[in-house]
């Protein structure tokens, strides 16, 4: 019932929610890699996502390429899907490099670290989902803001976090494995935030 | 003889023909260089493909920033030659690395590399050689197809290169320089699925 | 007194010109806190720069986003903003590194790298507020041919500080921190670099 003459704009936005649905799984799942020391569903399970992750990647930037009108500017869609995809990435990246690196004893600053990024991927899905009116710039904004702060505070944990390994730490292969575990983790808040900004960008053009 | 309206775009794929023959140089050079164990010659040979590769991509831009019609998206043609151009300076890189590091025996698993990247380059050139025709978007796309599956290969990889180097290492000077010379040749395979992915999307824009 | 058709344009001058103030006063900076032995005070003083060059950045990209007539190219507004606001950005990162690492003891060869980059940032600098008049064509591509000389100047410099270090160093932990730090001090060099590219392609698009 009803019609619309931008039937394919809706779309992007039904695709946006299925990858960001799948950015929120792969947080929780990392979280429970990390709280459950690796184990090995957790890791599958997280494959999977990515694999799901990148599919829908693929089929936004494909319709972004066959359609010529766009809810927003083409490159702001472009920009989403890829960085969407990248937080993805980055958490299967981490989870890869444990199992590599054969950790298997997770130590409580990474699950510090699962929690923060997991309250600034709901912040990242709240805001993208928001994005289906503009009616919802207030709480949309509200997120972003919530972004920007957590990205502040993984910078502080990864620093107090390097300054403890490099003080405590007798092994240099040990040094060698957190110091990269913990950047990438900040990483990911990095990538959440680089979201965040093309969100905001999104709403001062329709503003 | 004939007569054509757009003589400006057939400069393109010229350029792009031989962007793309300085990386096919530049991947041979590098295999010769780690299966010759750093010989003084493949490195200076190194360095000048590096050079001319340089100044392919320049010729590139500067007649994308001064030419109106182009034979595909503007922006498509500048990811194509920055990428293409940074196989070559991923590849030089590590060359240069190798020297700095002062490695002389090369293992086997950057030989293993060396390869995998000569393959992978070889289909990017496949791939970039065949936009001339949308004729040829078939074999375009199973070029494609072979540069992301060498990429999987490439992670495969390193992620067994990694696990081994970092139980089997007992100086950490050795874990420090190859785990960054693994994931460098890693990330050249990267590139060349990004190359894949913009040539992907140009097909899907012409279809 | 007098009028313009495009009083909005000449908003991205003062911008950037503010920008690359900020800029300029970080490499001044990072000078001071490098051959001061870390002292407080530059320290803090880095934060204050990097969070004021946070601000104009925001302030360019949002205007850019409000504004329809721009100067220049968009795209080319864009990473110009992005790409100064990464030059403070890096020397924040490594002035925050030495901090977490601890480092109070500056090595003579830091401070090669501080007035190098000094030298490059001052150079972009020239470069970027001569677009106000295609009249400094000349001047401004002058200065570009400055910072890629400078960019290849300090890949010798990290080359063989890192090739000394790998060398003499006896500590593997110094090794992690030091390679990381000179390789922060390259990239310096290397944003400044692609600073000059953008500042090029808008030179070649205006002539």
């Amino acid at each position: 019932m009803g019609f619309s003459f931008l039937p394919k704009e809706f779309n992007f936005f039904d695709l946006f929610e299925r990858q960001v649905g799948h950015a929120v799984e792969a947080a929780n799942c990392f979280k429970e890699l990390v709280t459950n020391n690796m184990n090995e569903d957790s890791l599958k399970n997280m494959h999977d996502i990515e694999h799901q992750g990148d599919e829908v990647t693929h089929e936004i930037l494909n319709n972004l390429n066959k359609t010529f009108i766009t809810p927003f500017d083409r490159e702001d869609i472009h920009a989403l899907a890829k960085e969407l995809d990248d937080i993805i990435d980055m958490l299967y990246t981490i989870a890869n490099r444990l199992r590599v690196y054969k950790i298997t004893k997770i130590d409580k600053n990474l699950i510090e670290f699962a929690n923060v990024i997991g309250e600034s991927v709901r912040a990242v899905a709240c805001a993208v989902k928001g994005l289906r009116s503009m009616k919802n710039a207030k709480s949309i904004s509200e997120s972003c803001v919530e972004v920007n702060r957590l990205e502040n505070v993984g910078d502080s944990m990864r620093d107090s976090m390097l300054g403890e390994l490099f003080e405590t730490a007798k092994d240099p292969i040990e040094v060698i494995k957190w110091k990269e575990i913990y950047q990438d983790a900040e990483t990911v808040l990095d990538i959440c935030e680089d979201v965040a900004h093309v969100v905001q960008s999104i709403l001062v053009k329709q503003a």
